[in-house]
């Protein structure tokens, strides 16, 4: 395990080109790194976060209850950051939980961790500004696309552009990500493969 | 109108509390402030964003065409952000609408003058990162927010938290925006007043 988590961690590494190969490995040897077996619960609704997890290998699924019933709102798969933002930034009660779907390494930030790397390597304020802007870009893109479209155009959009995803989330997930039974999502599934 | 924006841009840049005076007024100095009429499109689909928007007063709607319908994906009012995130920092076409809803003063920022501004004004980076975790974290409440409810749940939360959105959106753009035609929301409305 730690092999592959080390390997996980240099790729994440490669983004900060901008920082001497000196600057990465202080800050690699900052990180901490953890491993969690599938079906880990890392935040319940209610907790307040004191972690962000950013994803080296594995999956983590985000999801709400409404009437007792779960509601898959996010999936995080590799080099992508897992928090509920408002609960972790400004320390108030989260509203999702947060489990591991897979096997799955991630690096564990935290806020004061943050603030003294940002302190100690002031280029970082940089690059994660520019990672979050992809983020946000890419979340903006997800919501608008979720309120303009219907489940099976949301699935046939997964379907092109997250393949892994229908691979590794069993279906019941899936359904409730874009919004139907996962009956529903067979008849979708069905006619689909029927065309 | 060059009065009203003055004391927007000050009640703006009273967020940064963190520059000096002479450093507010340095970048006051250098915001391009301007006021566009009720009705003005300000990005078409399949255009390269060249702006972010910061509303100062005023109020915006982006929105997607899907079977040449309208669906409204966002409002924006006065401190939020409006941009095509994606279409903005990555050049890219971007793929929904955005217009003034109302008579509304923006300031207008761009890539070229955002990085210039980070150079002279390196607290900035962190001020704007600040800015941008809030953002990102009411998006992200918003979409599972979304996904995890109804219409008539979406327009009670609206009731409750955007009491100012009801009174200044046209009907037809608030049904797009929680997923529902007017007539419906129409009904949904009457149901809720007559509890």
């Amino acid at each position: 395990m730690q092999n592959k988590a080390q390997i996980a961690l240099q790729k994440f590494m490669a983004q900060f080109g901008e920082l001497t190969a000196e600057e990465q490995q202080q800050i690699a040897d900052n990180l901490i790194v953890e491993a969690y077996p599938k079906g880990k619960l890392l935040v319940k609704a209610g907790d307040v976060c004191r972690y962000c997890y950013f994803v080296l290998e594995g999956c983590l699924r985000q999801y709400k209850l409404a009437d007792d019933t779960e509601v898959t709102i996010q999936f995080y798969t590799e080099r992508e950051a897992a928090v509920d933002f408002n609960s972790y930034v400004n320390q108030v009660k989260s509203e999702s939980y947060l489990a591991c779907l897979e096997d799955t390494i991630v690096i564990e930030g935290n806020l004061e961790q943050e603030t003294d790397m940002y302190e100690r390597f002031p280029k970082l304020q940089q690059i994660t500004r520019a990672m979050m802007e992809q983020d946000f870009g890419k979340m903006q893109e997800q919501f608008s696309r979720f309120i303009a479209s219907n489940a099976e155009e949301r699935y046939v959009y997964l379907l092109n552009n997250r393949p892994d995803l229908l691979q590794r989330v069993p279906l019941q997930y899936l359904a409730s990500y874009i919004g139907v039974t996962p009956e529903s999502l067979s008849r979708i599934r069905k006619r689909i493969q029927s065309r």
